[in-house]
């Protein structure tokens, strides 16, 4: 199998995130290796050997999808037996002529602690956590957003993702069988009505998650998974609370079309 | 301020990355739109319209960088009056010469539930949620990796990073004032020295963090955040646990060391 490398003098993200969107256009399959932190002339030189004995492993240039702000580690990674890919160079040299202005490249631009977002987004997480599962009703004035759902809808993971990639503050608020008998929101939720968004999802896909959690019980039936999705969609559309189905979409899917429809400010790009 | 656009048929959480660490190179403030699932005809011609509204009301063309598998979508977002730059696709051009095979792009191949790794990476969140900070000290067979470190070192969010991202099932636990008063570390983690990785942190930064959590508390105090880490250092090094300090790092950072330093396996790319 061709391997792939991702370097970088940063946290190689920005690479991989490039490199697999770019590799995953074709049908083959690849083996991928990241190589972070890579910031010194040694250290650039142990990784041109590292990509050298890969040729003569496997009889194939290996794809490397590289970015380095200090020139002379990128011309290092450039001299190796390797297709050599610079997409951020090359997109800068279409840019400057655009922007007028040349590039400045700083280390650690992206990705790092530096980041005007980035206490945001540590705080989120925490809210995140302290207000995960209805654990605390008294903080929803700081919340961005509440995501309401039954039981293992996909409300944790989605307030997790959207507190730790954008710093949004979402608490999760678990419908109970108890709040869905009662056919409405429980008090606690009414004042923030207009930052609520509901998840739901397929009955049976439902059933199996609880099956996993608690088998052979009246929560993971397929009645009772029935019952409570029919009754919280009923109160989604009584109360006109945004709502998707969570079934068949990732946490980054849901977490682009909660910020989309809700019209979220994101503190990081 | 000029825009610049982020627009897919996806959640355009490619180009969002992509984009944003191109402009990023350049010392000129950007106004971030992102558009996700832009999946009709109709959809891509209101697209354009708001493209070509912006040239109109800030007399410059935005930038726009976008992904789109639909030629037909591409060419209505081509046709705009903007700076279009369809990495993707230029990208695809040079690697199907090396590879001498066609792309064979399909909808939603990246951040979606259909990779391989996606119920991995639920999986870990569950499991990072179960046994952060101490919460279940028998469950660590099951880890990938072990963070330890004293109160507020940084542990929750990396462990939460790791397993969102990457599917890593990371546990963590705090080492309290009793467990660093014994000089070792507690029972529980000795049978899995091998999958402890140490976080430490400058002890004046963290009297700052914990004075927000308990100002005016011994906790916060920086005379016991001194002693504190000063201690689980020396546990460290007794134990030779690889350790970091993440005071001046991201968790983006940070999780990349520790994939690279403990070598642990990724189920994402």
């Amino acid at each position: 199998m061709r391997t792939a490398f991702y370097i970088s003098d940063g946290t190689a993200i920005t690479s991989e995130v490039f490199g697999h969107a770019t590799l995953s256009l074709f049908p083959v399959e690849f083996q991928h290796k990241t190589i972070p932190f890579v910031e010194t002339v040694n250290r650039a030189h142990e990784v041109k050997e590292l990509i050298n004995k890969t040729v003569s492993a496997e009889g194939e240039k290996p794809l490397v999808f590289f970015t380095f702000v200090n020139p002379e580690l990128s011309d290092i990674i450039l001299s190796s037996n390797a297709v050599c890919y610079d997409f951020l160079t090359l997109a800068s040299h279409v840019l400057k002529k655009e922007l007028k202005t040349e590039p400045v490249p700083r280390i650690h631009r992206t990705h790092s602690i530096h980041e005007s977002s980035y206490d945001f987004r540590i705080d989120a997480v925490n809210y995140a956590l302290a207000n995960d599962d209805g654990a605390n009703i008294k903080n929803y004035e700081e919340a961005d957003i509440i995501l309401v759902g039954v039981s293992r809808s996909g409300k944790t993971p989605t307030s997790l993702y959207l507190a730790l990639q954008y710093g949004i503050k979402a608490a999760n608020y678990p419908m109970t069988e108890d709040d869905l008998e009662k056919g409405n929101y429980p008090k606690c939720l009414l004042p923030f009505k207009n930052k609520l968004f509901g998840l739901t999802i397929d009955p049976e896909r439902l059933s199996l998650i609880r099956q996993e959690r608690m088998a052979n019980s009246k929560y993971a039936s397929i009645r009772q998974c029935r019952i409570e999705v029919r009754e919280v969609e009923m109160l989604f559309k009584k109360h006109k609370t945004s709502y998707l189905n969570s079934t068949k979409h990732s946490v980054e899917e849901i977490s682009a079309k909660i910020i989309s429809e809700a019209g979220l400010v994101r503190r990081k790009y």
